[in-house]
């Protein structure tokens, strides 16, 4: 295996893959990085065992301006020979395998030689049975994640809960994630679908990736398999692990009769929201009040230490009965974020029901829940 | 105490103050930002024992559009205040102290009510007399910091090597910062001083205060007392303990006599130090070998693990006897990297003997020491 070829270009396609490489691993080939060269091009792995991304990169790329000498596989320790790759002199570097396994890289007179290990001893990726194909831009696939991974729990009491449940029916694809406390539910039209799903994704996979798209524009097929998920692009291959067990049916948790309404723009409910959490951060239970009267919305926050603050809010409109309630201001800030700078309606029950956030756009099928805290 | 003033204004004096405040304290005034508002303006003051800032604003001050409606003085605990001023709603805040050492703050429709601490228990800063005065501009101060500080010793072993050695005498102002393993000295010309000090001032307290200057064209008027020192500009005291006890004798560390002598262009070889440092960091001893012959010098590092590189590295200039010597590359990147991109020449005595680096323009006087280390 040698060749010659861009360094930019190649620091590129690794920083995707990389993604997935832990720096340490119990598993020592797996802080690895596999590269494989063929007369088509390179094509480069990394895995943690819970996700996998490849990506290949065509020996035809103009900008990589690959020389290929001989072909090949490696696998070399990600983190150094990226390090090693991102500091090297020159804009071309050259690469090749030697006997036992170790790579010499020369780029300007800088000349390293590493050792590496055989691919050999790589795990191999899941087989892709093309079956249950959904396409859509990343761009649209990024923005249903963000509105709703942000809800996944942190706890491994019910792992169920720490993915995100994804179903396809009747030409409709729904995320839903909740941790019991809180719950967000985006709903996306696919006119044109006719296939169904319902698998759960981890929320950390779905994370990193948000994070891996090369232009928010590229379209992404989604495969499923027995229990992985790929999330495919023209250059890069996306494996995710998905969790096992049935998700709890959350349709029944969102109601849809309501005694109050208010109508707020998200970015100043924002910042009053974040100035009443300053204290209510310090006490013991980190809770803010909302008081709704027939003309007037405020919130308080203390800290029996700090001191405590109190603030009439701006709102578009109010309708219903008076109400005060309870609940965690954190939850409120993460599901505010992800309606960007729109209008919302807030509807209550009772303070001791949860409460819905929704756009005043209903075109846009996206509402979140919220459970208050009982205050005595 | 009452006033309303321009919140971006008082932001901007907190943030310096702000500097010397320890977010947690064993001694709770301390985490604590003490005002004090009297008809000519308001002072701020923050301390951690070791240093302390006070910084002054006038009430004729435009820009602070202070009204004062009544004097008087308050401590709050500073970083909550702090976040809270930070993020009201309004240009303009006001500040009032009511019964009970709590304050009313009010900007927009937002009203905070936090607890205070009476002014009484703060700590008295250092009374100032007039003694021992140097002035210069505050670029030309952080610029002696910063090529000296990175030197002082990290360890507590011997106290007084984790400061810089200032000494002024006959006009000459000597600026000495070593870990026993390297060593800094820059000198400046101060032709119309006619005083003479010798102090030790901690690296933190100097670090904190080359990032405390508003403006690098202020003049800076150090004053030394008896165990502090005052770095006093137009709006800001910053005082700083003074390290007890004699500093080593360094003078007679520096070579004059050299057998070998080389010229670099600091940032290519920066670039090439770092690039070997990558392995070096990976092994046990953490060390490159620079290897000088009469018209070529190589660099060479390596790990048993994972590799070894080696780079013939471009220089200006070679003169002496051939040499082969091990260093430390973190000593050699922090020597570097004070000296920004310029051109140095390093002279070597011999293997085992500190080498000296020093800027090709005699005109500045800058020497750094570091001591290579022996290899079988």
């Amino acid at each position: 295996m040698k060749f010659t070829m861009n360094r930019a270009v190649f620091i590129n396609e690794l920083s995707v893959v990389q993604r997935a490489i832990p720096s340490k691993s119990t598993i020592p080939i797996l802080s690895g990085l596999k590269m494989v060269l063929t007369d088509e091009g390179l094509a480069l792995t990394g895995s943690n065992g819970d996700i996998s991304i490849e990506t290949f990169l065509s020996s035809q790329n103009e900008k990589a301006d690959m020389t290929i000498e001989s072909t090949g596989s490696i696998v070399l320790q990600a983190k150094f020979f990226g390090e090693i790759v991102r500091k090297l002199p020159d804009n071309h570097f050259s690469f090749e395998v030697l006997d036992n396994l170790q790579v010499k890289i020369n780029s300007g007179t800088a000349e390293f030689v590493v050792n590496g290990l055989s691919s050999d001893n790589y795990p191999h990726l899941p087989i892709i049975e093309e079956q249950n194909q959904l396409k859509l831009p990343a761009r649209v696939l990024n923005k249903i994640i963000n509105e709703t991974v942000f809800s996944v729990s942190m706890h491994e009491s019910r792992p169920i809960l720490t993915g995100v449940h994804f179903t396809l029916e009747n030409g409709v694809l729904t995320a839903v994630a909740t941790d019991s406390h809180r719950l967000s539910q985006r709903q996306i039209m696919m006119p044109s679908s006719t296939e169904s799903f319902d698998i759960v994704v981890p929320g950390k996979s779905l994370t990193e990736l948000s994070k891996s798209f090369a232009d928010e524009e590229e379209m992404v097929e989604i495969n499923i398999m027995e229990n992985q998920v790929l999330f495919r692009t023209e250059n890069m291959n996306f494996y995710s692990r998905l969790l096992e067990g049935k998700y709890p049916d959350t349709k029944r948790l969102i109601p849809t009769a309501f005694e109050t309404e208010v109508e707020f723009h998200v970015p100043s409910l924002m910042a009053a929201i974040d100035r009443a959490s300053l204290l209510s951060h310090e006490g013991r239970n980190n809770i803010v009040k909302l008081s709704v009267e027939s003309d007037k919305v405020t919130i308080y926050g203390n800290s029996p230490e700090i001191g405590n603050v109190q603030e009439d809010l701006s709102f578009n409109k109010i309708s219903g009965q008076p109400l005060d309630i309870s609940f965690n201001p954190d939850y409120m800030k993460a599901a505010l974020k992800a309606f960007g700078a729109i209008d919302i309606n807030i509807r209550f029950i009772s303070p001791i029901r949860p409460f819905t956030l929704e756009p005043t756009d209903t075109e846009i099928s996206f509402v979140q829940l919220i459970t208050p805290v009982r205050t005595s």
